[in-house]
């Protein structure tokens, strides 16, 4: 697989084409932001990290069969994706209340919510990413009904593996934001990443956040958390590789 | 009937109790404010005409069969209502982009929704009337999936008449908002006010403003587009009462 010209520079990643039409190659870059994109920062070993954890977690829901763009690891911070056309709507599922939650609705910080909450953004840089709700895409014509509702049962789906996969390691899983995608067949999949940037991941013996918030509120070095979460995984799915065989 | 004390100063209404204690006492005043209560004017004459007009729409929606909390006008700036304990929901309904809907979402300006979308926002001022999705409502029990359900049908009902209404008078209901409260009887029922101060309301000939958006965009003397409204909903009453005798 070679490289081809860099198509996208992203907040986290950037993404080239590849001498494959539908594979792309996907750097994870040591930058962070907060405020969408307003404050920035280089952050050692990041990239790595993120990069990791985000192949353990696709292989996972790939053997879950959650259908995926993800191929495969080629060096720490590359990865090898199938090329989708990501549909413009971020997807966050909320199994507790933080962040944007606690402080726009004054919800009590890390409140149950029953039945886990699913919220849809615009992913549109200029506007901010607005939150719009089912009714507001569809007269927008940005995603249909039947968009939302794929997108909707395969964030579901996500949720469950993933916060069962996340109990086993002592962890909570409290939040996290997904894309999809169109491949060339028309099917639409789950797509981007799967790392701390994107999902609030709290310690169960000590409360500590282990996710991105420890750098938007400033509690220290974030890379620490992200060890620590690819290292509870690593030997999990070594554990469990080894019980079957 | 007998003014009790005052119960609620509103951004545009006093509310009083009665000697009845079903029964409440509605001031509509000048006042008019923007930016969810950060800017105020007195407007001579606002009062009384939106008063008039909500009269006019609360009656004809009651002879259309919508239940709701009006009683009577009993001068030109008081109406007797039944108490309701409101359900801190704002439901806004928008057949049209306008206002925040074009800004935040960057839609062309009066592209016809459809269908309709419904918006809640939390009746909140501490918090800024945050807008919510369905989920996120139930999830933090501000209210039910019932009680959405219910609201959104209602609010399509008065969607229909009052547009259907306001076009026989050369009128466009760009959009509006409505509030529902719950009667002794545990009935969920329309409240609050049908004026131009909650709705958006353009003249089909020339296109001008009828309402509040004169105010917050600073375009000269709001009453006179009240008054417009106001003078050709009663010609049509009168013109329709003649009709039935
Ligand atoms: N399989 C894929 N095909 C095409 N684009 C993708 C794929 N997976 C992710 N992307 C896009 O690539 C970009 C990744 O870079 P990132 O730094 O996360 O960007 P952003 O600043 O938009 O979050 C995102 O915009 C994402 O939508
Ligand atoms: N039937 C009713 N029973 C009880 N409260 C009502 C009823 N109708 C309207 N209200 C409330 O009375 C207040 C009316 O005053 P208003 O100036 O519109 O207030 P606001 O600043 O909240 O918009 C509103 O808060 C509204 O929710
Ligand atoms: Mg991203
Ligand atoms: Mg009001």
């Amino acid at each position: 697989m070679e490289k081809g010209s860099l198509l996208y520079t992203g907040k986290a990643k950037n993404v080239y084409g590849t001498n494959e039409p539908d594979v792309l190659w996907v750097e994870y870059t040591n930058q962070a932001t907060a405020l969408n994109g307003k404050r920035k920062e280089q952050i050692a070993n990041k990239g790595q990290l993120n990069s990791a954890i985000s192949d353990l977690l696709f292989k996972y829901l790939t053997s879950q069969g959650v259908t995926n763009h993800y191929l495969k690891q080629i060096s720490t911070t590359v990865q090898l994706v199938q090329r989708v056309t990501i549909l413009p709507i971020e997807v966050v599922v909320r199994n507790y209340a933080a962040g944007h939650f606690v402080t726009k609705y004054n919800a009590p910080s890390m409140q149950h919510l029953v039945p886990s909450v699913h919220e849809f953004y615009f992913k549109d840089d200029a506007l901010d990413d607005p939150f719009m709700n089912d009714e507001q895409i569809i007269a927008l014509a940005i995603a249909t009904q039947t968009e939302l509702k794929l997108m909707r049962q395969q964030a579901d789906m996500v949720n469950i593996l993933l916060s069962n996969l996340f109990k086993e390691i002592g962890i909570t899983l409290v939040d996290f934001k997904l894309e999809f995608g169109y491949t060339t067949e028309h099917q639409l999949i789950l797509a981007d990443e799967l790392s701390p940037d994107n999902m609030r991941l709290i310690d169960d013996v000590t409360g500590n956040s282990l996710d991105k918030d420890v750098f938007r509120n400033n509690l220290g070095d974030v890379t620490v958390g992200y060890q620590i979460v690819l290292t509870r995984l690593q030997k999990l799915f070594t554990k469990l590789t080894e019980e079957n065989n």
